[in-house]
C-alpha cells in the first residue's frame, strides 16, 4: 500500500508540480517577497479527540500545527482560513465560539488575520482544516532539500514531550485534573504546542539554516523528509537527543524515553541544517546539534552506546 | 439557533475581521494585482453521496464549486490546494487517482497549478477542502457590497438544472445508466457543473459588474446577500428567470420549476448587478435581465403573475 508521502511523489511526478513536497507551498508574490501557504486538516477521532482537550485547546493546536509549517520555511504569518465540519450538536452548543476563541489568542500573538473559510454541517465527526498563508524575502524559504553533507543537525527546545503527553491521555490522564506539574506541563505540550515562529525567522534572517522542517511527524521521520529531498543522509547521536526532562521523571525507561524524542512527532519544534560555527556563535540555549548531514543518500545512523544502528522512519503516518 | 451566516458576521464583528464575508477574502498581492483565495469543505453524506456520482465527477466539482467562487470576483484562478480525509478502503482503491484525474482535467484547462495541501486519515467519511488563489487587478475584485438601486439583476445561462438533477438522483437515476439525453444533462448539471471563469473575468475587465456572487445556495439566498452586503433591496420577475428548457420537460409544475430555479442552488451560474444599457451592448445571449435592485433595504419582491410576493431566502444552508 502507498503512504501518503509516495502518493503525493506520485501525483508530483506525474503531473510534474513544482510547488507540492515543502512545509508550505511557495508561490510568487511581489518585488520583495514570496507567498507561503500551508493546509493542515485534522479530523475527530483520528487527529484528535473532543473527550481529551477543551474547545479552546483544539482552536489553539488547529493553528499552530500551520504556524509550524510556516515557521519551517523561516517565514512570518500573515493571515489564516478556517474550514470546519461541524455536526449538529455541537454546532448548537458553545464550542465554536469557544475553539474560536482560543484560535483567535493565538493568532492575535503573532498578528494573524482570519480572513475565510468555510463552514459544512458534519453528521458525526468534527473535521478542521487549518490554511495559514505568510510571507518571506524573495527566494529565501528555507526548503527541505537544501542540506549539505558536513551540515551539522539541530533541533530547537526539547524532544518527546508531546507523545509523552498523548501516552497520558492514553493513560486517562486529563489538563489541570488534579496533576503534579509534570503531567500538566507534558499534557499542555501534546493540546496547546507553541509554535517556533520567531526562532524560524530568525534562523531565515540571519541566513543560518540551510534546510529545515517542523517536529510534526518525528525527527526520525522528519530528518528522514529532509535526507531525501536534499539527497543526502544523517548521522545522529542517541546521547545528544534533547529528551524533555519532565518526562524522564515519569517514564523511566531510556528505551522509551528516546523513543518518544525520535519517533513521537508532534512537538512542533524546528529540525534544521546549519554550519555548526555560525550557531555556537549565537550562543542560543535553544538549539541542541544532535549530528550532522553526511553523503549516504537516504540513510540516517543513530550512534547508541557506541554502536551505530541504521534509523528507521518511524514517525507518525496517517497511512 | 444561529444560521452558519449569522455565526460569521459574530465572528466578524467581534474580532474585527474585514476580509471576511464575500465569495473570496481579498488580499494586497502586488503593485498590480490581488490575491483573491476561497476555501469549500465537502463531506461525504452531507455534500455529496459515492453512490451518486464518480470519483472523477467529484474530484471536477470539488475544484469547480471553488473555481466559481473565484469567477465570482471576477479574478482569474491560479493555483489550488487539496487537504483530503481519507478511509483506509477508499486509500487503498484507484479512488483518490481517479479524483485527482477529474481535478486535474478541469484544472488544466483553467491553468490552474495544485501546490499543496494535505492527507489524513478517516475512520469513514470522505472530506475534502478545496482551496484555490486567483488574481484580480488591484481593487478591481467585483464584492457582494456595491450594488445600488437602479442596477439591473443579472444571471448567466439558465437556473434549476442543479436542483432537477439532484432530485433525479434522490429519485434512483444515476449519470448514463440508458437515460434520456435530458435525465443525463441534469444529472452533469449536479455532478459537474462548469464554473463561469471566463464570464467572470469578461465582467471584471469590461467593468461591466456592479455586484456579484455564484449561484451556489439558490438565487433566493444568493440574491439576499448581494442586498445585505450591499443594504439594498430587489425586484425580480418570475417569469424572467431562465429555467433550465430540460428540467421543464421532466417535472411539469410551473411551481415546481420555479422553486428549483429559486431555491435549488449548485447552478455555479453568476448572478449580478449592472447598468442595463452597457450589458445590452455586449449582446451576450448568455446574459438574462431578472429584475432591478431597489432602496427597500433587505427586501427581495418577487413579481408573480402580476401580484407581488416577499421573497425568502429558501436556498441550501447547512445550519
Amino acid at each position: 500500500m502507498r503512504s501518503e508521502f509516495e502518493f503525493i511523489q506520485q501525483i508530483k511526478k506525474n503531473y510534474s508540480l513544482k510547488s507540492i513536497g515543502d512545509d508550505c507551498a511557495v508561490l510568487p508574490k511581489d518585488a520583495e517577497s514570496d507567498l507561503v501557504i500551508t493546509a493542515d486538516l485534522l479530523v475527530q477521532g483520528v487527529d484528535f479527540r473532543l473527550e481529551w482537550t477543551t474547545p479552546e485547546f483544539l482552536g489553539h493546536k488547529a493553528l499552530a500545527v500551520s504556524l509550524s509549517d510556516i515557521a519551517a520555511m523561516g517565514a512570518r504569518p500573515k493571515w489564516a482560513m478556517l474550514s470546519l465540519a461541524v455536526s449538529q450538536p455541537v454546532w448548537n452548543s458553545d464550542f465554536i465560539d469557544e475553539f474560536y476563541e482560543g484560535w483567535h489568542r493565538l493568532a492575535a500573538e503573532f498578528g494573524v488575520e482570519l480572513v475565510g473559510g468555510d463552514v459544512s454541517r458534519s453528521p458525526d465527526r468534527l473535521v478542521i482544516d487549518s490554511i495559514v498563508g505568510g510571507e518571506v524575502p524573495n527566494g529565501k524559504a528555507i526548503l527541505r532539500s537544501a542540506a549539505k553533507p558536513g551540515d551539522s543537525i539541530f533541533v530547537t527546545g526539547e524532544l518527546g514531550g508531546a507523545a509523552a503527553g498523548l501516552r497520558l491521555l492514553n493513560q486517562g490522564h486529563r489538563y489541570a485534573a488534579s496533576n503534579s506539574e509534570e503531567y500538566d506541563s507534558l499534557l499542555l505540550k501534546q493540546l496547546e504546542p507553541i509554535p517556533q515562529v520567531n526562532t524560524g525567522i530568525l534562523l531565515q534572517e540571519q541566513r543560518l539554516a540551510t534546510a529545515m522542517i517542523d517536529v510534526s511527524d518525528g525527527i526520525s521521520s522528519d530528518l528522514a523528509h529532509i535526507c531525501v529531498e536534499s539527497a543526502v543522509g544523517a548521522k545522529i547521536y542517541a546521547d545528544r537527543i534533547p529528551i524533555r526532562r519532565d518526562l524522564k521523571s515519569i517514564f523511566k525507561s531510556p528505551n522509551e524515553q528516546l523513543d518518544m524524542a525520535l519517533n513521537g512527532g508532534e512537538d512542533f519544534e524546528l529540525l534544521f541544517t546549519a554550519d555548526q560555527n555560525k550557531i555556537s556563535q549565537l550562543k542560543s540555549p535553544n538549539f541542541t546539534c544532535i549530528g550532522a548531514i553526511t553523503a549516504s543518500i537516504g540513510t540516517i545512523e543513530l550512534v547508541r552506546n557506541g554502536r551505530i544502528e541504521i534509523l528507521q522512519p518511524k514517525g507518525y503516518r496517517h497511512f
